[in-house]
C-alpha cells in the first residue's frame, strides 16, 4: 500500500484528539488541542494543520497518508458540513471536511460521533464480522451508529440514527436538549442518570449516600459510586435506567433487526448494574420472532483510542474533492482497508 | 430479453392470488385460488402449479418467465421459509421457496407481503426514484417495508421491519397478536380503529350514529362511514389514530431518516380524516433535523394489482436453488429489471 496511514481526528466540545493510524488499527502516535481556544475557525484550522502536520513529520508519514477521517459533533457525511452545533464557538454551518482537505491537501470525510464509532468498531473492535448491528454511545448525550448489511445508515440526508432522540415517555416526559420531552438521552445519558437520582432523593425518603452531595452537583459517577458501596437508592436508579433502555433497544430491533448492540461511553461501564436490569427488559419486551437472538455487548476498542480509530476508519474511504479532476471517476471505496 | 415475464404470488389468509407481469410493471393476466381449501400444503401446491401453468400457457408465456415472486405471511427471504403463521392451514415451518422452485423448474424469491409491496412501489410506484423511504401497510395489521438507500432491508434474520410492533403505549396498552401490549397495530390497524372505537363508545357519552351498530360488530368500514356522515365520535376516532401514528412515524425518522413514508391498505384511504392528524402529529413531534423534510404519500399501485405486483417484483432478482450449478456463480442481480 503506498499510502499505508490514515489520520483520525476526534472534535469534542472541549478537546481535539488526532492520531496517526496503519491498516491494522494501531495508533501510531497521537496528540491533541484544545477545540475552544480559537474564536475563529480558520485559527483552529490552521493550529490543528500545524500540529498534525508535526506529528506527520515526526513520524516519517509525510506523503503516506490515505485520508483525514473526522468524528464531528452534527457532522454530515454526505455534504462536509458541520450543520450545527451549540457547543462549538464556531458559526455554523461550517464546511469542514473542505475546509481540512482544501488546507491538508488530502482527501478528508467527515460524519458524527457515534457513526464514527460505529465504523471505528466495525472496522477494529467488537463488531469485526457482524454485518447488522447498532452502535449505542451513552455518554453525556445518547447517540448511534446504525449497520446494516455492512453499510453504516446515513438516511437521505445524512442525519439517520438519531436513536436517543427516540421518545421513550410519551406523556409527562422529562424537557430534552432537543427541545421536546420524553427522549431516551434525556434518561439514559450520565446526565440523564444525575436528573434520575435528583428525581428519586426528592420522591424517596429513604435513606442514601447520596443524600450527602449537594442534589444539583449529582453525577453519574456519584451514583456508579453509591452503588458499588450498596446504597439501594443508587442501585435502583441503575435498575430504572438499565430497564428503559433494555426497553428501547427491544423497540429498536423490531426496525433493523441487528444481531447485536454495542455499548460504548462511560455510562457503558457500569457492569452488571446497568447490564443485569438492561437484558431482562430488553427480552421481557422483544418482539417473539427477535427473542433469544440480539445480544448485548461492551465496545472493545482501548478508551483512549477509540474515538480516533473510530473517526480514523473513515479515512479509508475518504475521497478527493469534487473539484479535483480524480474525483469524477472515483468509484465507491470499501469501508474497510485492504490489509 | 429473452425471459421478459415474472410471475407475482400474493399469498393471504383467504386467497391466493397470482399474475403475470412484465418488465413495465403491466399485468399480462391474474387469476386466484383459495388458500385454505387444502389440508396439505402439496396439494396447495399442485393446484398452484396447475392454475399458473394454465395462465402461462394461455398467454403464450412457456419459457418465457423470468423468475417467480411470492408476497406470503412471516415469508423469509433469506431462508425461503414460511416461517410461522397461525391464519395458514399448514405446519409451519414451510421451505416453500424451495418446494415451488422444484414444482416448477423457475427461480423462487419469497419475502412477507409488506417488504413485497415495498419493493412493487419502489419498482412500479409512488418510490421511483426514492432511495430511502418507509412502506406502512395500514390492513388487518400494520406492516412495514423499510428501504435504505435503494435496499430492502432484511436484518441479520430476514424479519426485519416490524413497525407494527414498535410499542406505543408502554403502560396499560392494549393486548397485541403477538402477545406484547401497547404495540402500534393495536392501535392503527383496522382492527385497531374498530377497538378504539369500541373504546370510546364506552368511556363517552355523547351521541353517536356509531351506536346504532352492535358494538362488538363494529368495523373501520362503519367508523369511517359515520365520520364521513358528519359523526363527532367517529371523526375523533380517525383523529386519534391519526395522531398515534403520527407520533409513531416521527419516532420512526430518527432512525433511518426516510424522505418518504408510503402508506398503503385500507385504511390510508380515509383521505384527510386520517392524514390530517398524521401530518400534524408527525411533524409537531418530529425531531428537529428532520422538521419539514418527511413527505407522507399513498401508494400509487392499483389496488387490484398492488399485491401481484409486489410480489412480481421480487421474481426478476430471485436466483436459481443452490443445488443449481448456475447458483454457484450467479451474482447478485439488480433489483429492478432491465426495461
Amino acid at each position: 500500500m503506498s499510502k499505508p496511514y490514515v489520520i483520525g481526528i476526534d472534535m469534542g466540545g472541549t478537546n481535539t484528539v488526532f492520531g496517526i493510524v496503519d491498516a491494522r488499527g494501531a495508533v501510531i502516535a497521537s496528540s491533541s488541542i484544545k477545540t475552544q481556544k480559537h474564536h475563529n475557525i480558520n485559527d483552529y484550522i490552521d493550529e490543528l494543520h500545524h500540529e498534525i502536520t508535526r506529528l506527520i513529520e515526526a513520524n516519517d508519514a509525510t506523503d503516506k497518508i490515505h485520508g483525514i477521517g473526522v468524528g464531528a459533533p452534527n457532522a454530515n457525511y454526505f455534504t462536509g458540513y458541520i450543520e450545527e452545533n451549540v457547543n462549538l464557538p464556531w458559526p455554523t454551518p461550517i464546511p469542514f471536511a473542505q475546509m481540512l482537505s482544501e488546507k491538508f491537501g488530502i482527501p478528508v470525510a467527515i460524519t458524527n460521533d457515534a457513526n464514527a464509532a460505529a465504523i471505528g468498531e466495525m472496522t477494529y473492535g467488537a463488531a469485526r464480522g457482524i454485518k447488522d448491528f447498532i452502535m449505542i454511545t451513552l455518554g453525556t448525550g445518547v447517540g448511534s451508529g446504525i449497520v446494516i448489511n455492512g453499510q453504516l445508515v446515513y438516511g437521505h440526508d445524512g442525519n439517520a440514527g438519531e436513536l436517543g432522540h427516540l421518545i421513550i415517555k410519551r406523556n409527562n416526559g422529562r424537557l430534552c436538549g432537543c427541545g421536546r420531552t420524553g427522549c431516551l438521552e434525556a434518561y439514559c445519558s450520565a446526565t440523564g442518570v444525575a436528573r434520575t437520582a435528583r428525581e428519586f432523593l426528592e420522591i424517596r425518603t429513604d435513606k442514601s449516600i447520596l443524600r450527602n452531595i449537594p442534589v444539583e452537583s449529582i453525577t453519574s459517577k456519584d451514583v456508579y459510586d453509591a452503588a458499588m458501596a450498596g446504597d439501594k437508592l443508587a442501585k435502583d436508579i441503575f435498575e430504572y435506567t438499565g430497564t428503559l433502555l433494555g426497553e428501547a433497544l427491544a423497540d429498536m430491533t423490531v426496525f433493523s433487526s441487528p444481531s447485536a448492540f454495542i455499548l460504548f461511553g462511560g455510562l457503558s461501564k457500569s457492569g452488571e448494574l446497568l447490564m443485569r436490569p438492561l437484558r431482562e427488559a430488553m427480552e421481557k419486551n422483544m418482539f417473539p420472532a427477535f427473542k433469544g437472538k440480539v445480544n448485548v455487548l461492551l465496545s472493545e476498542l482501548k478508551e483512549a483510542d477509540a474515538a480516533v480509530l473510530g473517526a480514523s476508519a473513515l479515512g479509508w474511504e475518504a475521497k478527493p474533492l469534487v473539484s479535483a479532476p480524480a474525483a469524477a471517476v472515483a468509484a465507491s471505496t470499501p469501508i474497510t482497508p485492504n490489509v
